[in-house]
């Protein structure tokens, strides 16, 4: 048997939050004009109470809403599945998990904090969200459930990505989305994430029946990605296995390895692997800092890894990875040496992302690469040594959206990059 | 509980043959010559022993081999799902199903005979498949299939589609595929399925290394898409239902209705639905006749519903709808009355396909929207008469790749069309 799929019922009724487990508690953020501490009311402009009270609390677990599970079903639980075919091919002993969340109506992970945000901003009474998005998994993921909401939703979507990948505004403004390019003012500007989050916070500062969303970063946003190491780890039991040996997933923003990793930081006998860009290296070349998350400096102030926020990456096609900072709870554990991080150039992901399809038929979102090449090149190092190591990954999208990025790696297109 | 799964060991070990279910056996395929009935060894050039056999054959279960049993288990079986939100947005009593294939690696339900022709094509020494794709769902099914048995595969595609949707290009190229514009000595022609499959035959009767494959409208083909219905079959008694009323899905050479409706032509009780395009109404306004397979008159002629073989239908975005004739199982099951047909334009298909993206949270494929339009008519219909109809769709495929159809459709540039 080679994929596990759970019941509807075994959905997690509760996320896990890994705030408790840290060695110390996260510096607070910092308010942009006074450099003090923010506090919940800061935050009032922006987000609604319960997701401020998710983003400071220290509970160990917070019960998910009976109306997110009810959409949540719509693709959970997702499969876990055995790359076997990708095993053989590399001839490793070691044995390969993907937890596949491409089959959520937007393709990727994206919607499991989604559909939560929009839950918790239309029973506040909000009827309008806006939001940023990179590659556009978010502002999809975003659309959909906001579309189940009632809710109206204003996507802010990088220069770089909007001309490269029309179909993704397209898919947005099917579910009822408004999609505009950012930075809003200048039109010859690539965009970066940053960016797009000042047009989008400038926005929802100045009206009171919008609220602002971020597919990432944030502790509640990670918080509710949680939902997939959780599936995965009780699906790796039904397949027999006590605990990963290691756990990859790339790392932009950081809910893609928060969500599928946290559950397994307890478990100090589980490596846990953040896979970046080189072309954005946040992690293994950035600074440990307080810096703005957005790059007009509209955002408060949050201690991460951070390459400064007027770095502007090259628009690489894994537009997802494309932040100059990183989640703090990522940061965090990576600074007292829980996670570890790695980062590739583009052609190397996109030569392991078509092997990847070749024998296992998926076809990967330039992100989700990321974590294949770091799979492969774990398994090949586990073939050298003879470990029957447990790999687990976070498949966290398809690449269907992204396809431009394949013509241009097998077409010899792809720019060369440092490494 | 809104969506059914089943266990790796679930996907039917046997396909299910329709033709001893016909009230007279099928009239014979007639040689392009000399229009005397074809016989196994006048097909030997195109395809494997083993599947002529199938071809021909009366006997009611043909077994699955193994080795396509172990590739069909990447994605099979599929899902049962109860559109619940669909119902309620309608306010219908009925109790609408689909069967969801959007989740195969290529994204429809072409890859369960596209692994099965690849297999017994390699299995008989072939090393190199052609094909004729519309949309370029079936070359992306044949693309990945031939990546697992180490076949090339050279894929013909209808030109329209081919300028629409470069991305499928694209995920063909990664599997390895090589992709043509059809007709390829006509580069001003549009092409239909007809061209593509008269260059696809025509070279693989050239080269003796070289077999053609077809993706619908043959009874082999036809045979291996009834996994579909067999499962939907064994999910719809889970989720308590003893028999549909209704079995709907889109038709143009067949393989999607025959896919999941022939498995219930023996239960007389039950209504069996083909929707096809108004631009191309095959079964709605053909005549009942021999005619050629494909354009140029290269192939058999076959007994079939048709609208002449040098029809030429407009440019619809459902590229897979767009053939001139029709399965002869299928036909035959229409004129014995066995199957109804309705046709609808784009525009209304589209109207469906959004409705049922912002309420069910799925992008359909532009055929599949044709299934959605006639499902949300039936249970309208329903919702008059107050009957709890259970109705069963075929979700053959995801739109993702086929995102420009909806564009058009949003932003108002979907030409005008009768009816």
């Amino acid at each position: 048997m080679t994929r596990w799929t759970l019941p509807p019922g075994k959905i997690p009724s509760a996320w896990f939050n890994v705030a408790p487990c840290l060695p110390a508690p996260l510096a607070p953020p910092l308010h942009p004009a006074t450099r003090e501490p923010v506090g919940p009311g800061d935050l009032a402009p922006l987000f609604p109470t319960a997701l401020i009270e998710q983003e400071l609390t220290a509970a160990p677990w917070i019960d998910v809403p009976g109306e997110v599970l009810d959409i949540l079903r719509l693709w959970r639980p997702t499969p876990l599945v055995r790359a076997i075919r990708l095993e053989r091919a590399l001839g490793t002993p070691a044995r390969i998990y993907f937890k596949d969340e491409s089959g959520s109506p937007a393709g990727s992970h994206k919607p499991n904090t989604a559909v939560a945000q929009a839950f918790y901003n239309a029973r506040e009474g909000l009827r309008r969200l806006t939001t940023e998005t990179g590659a556009g998994q978010w502002g999809t993921a975003l659309a959909f459930a906001c579309a189940q909401f009632g809710l109206e939703c204003q996507v802010y979507m990088v220069r770089a990505s909007f001309e490269q990948k029309p179909y993704r505004r397209v898919i947005m403004e099917t579910w009822g989305g408004s999609v505009l390019p950012s930075p809003v003012d200048q039109p010859d500007h690539p965009g970066s994430l940053g960016t797009a989050i000042s047009d989008a916070v400038r926005e929802a500062i100045g009206r009171r029946d919008t609220h602002y969303s971020l597919g990432s970063v944030l502790n509640h946003v990670l918080l509710h990605q949680t939902v997939i190491g959780l599936e995965a780890r009780e699906q790796l039991t039904l397949a027999g296995e006590r605990l990963p040996d290691v756990v990859i997933a790339p790392c932009g923003g950081g809910s893609n390895l928060g969500g599928i990793a946290f559950p397994f930081v307890p478990e100090t006998g589980v490596r846990l692997l953040a896979v970046e860009p080189l072309s954005c290296p946040t992690l293994t070349q950035g600074r440990f800092d307080y810096d703005f998350g957005d790059s007009a400096g509209f955002t408060p102030l949050l201690p991460m890894y951070t390459l400064g926020h007027d770095f502007v990456p090259p628009s690489i096609h894994a537009g997802g990875l494309r932040y100059h900072g990183d989640s703090p709870l990522i940061s965090a554990l990576v600074r007292d040496g829980r996670i570890e991080a790695v980062a590739y150039p583009q052609g190397k992901v996109f030569e392991a992302a078509v092997q990847f399809a070749r024998v296992e038929g998926k076809v990967a979102a330039p992100e989700a690469a990321h974590a294949v090449r770091a799979v492969i090149d774990e398994a090949l190092a586990a073939k050298e040594t003879g470990e029957e190591k447990v790999i687990l990954f976070n498949y966290c999208g398809h690449g269907f959206l992204d396809l431009s990025a394949y013509d241009d790696y097998l077409h010899g297109r792809l720019p060369d990059e440092q490494g």
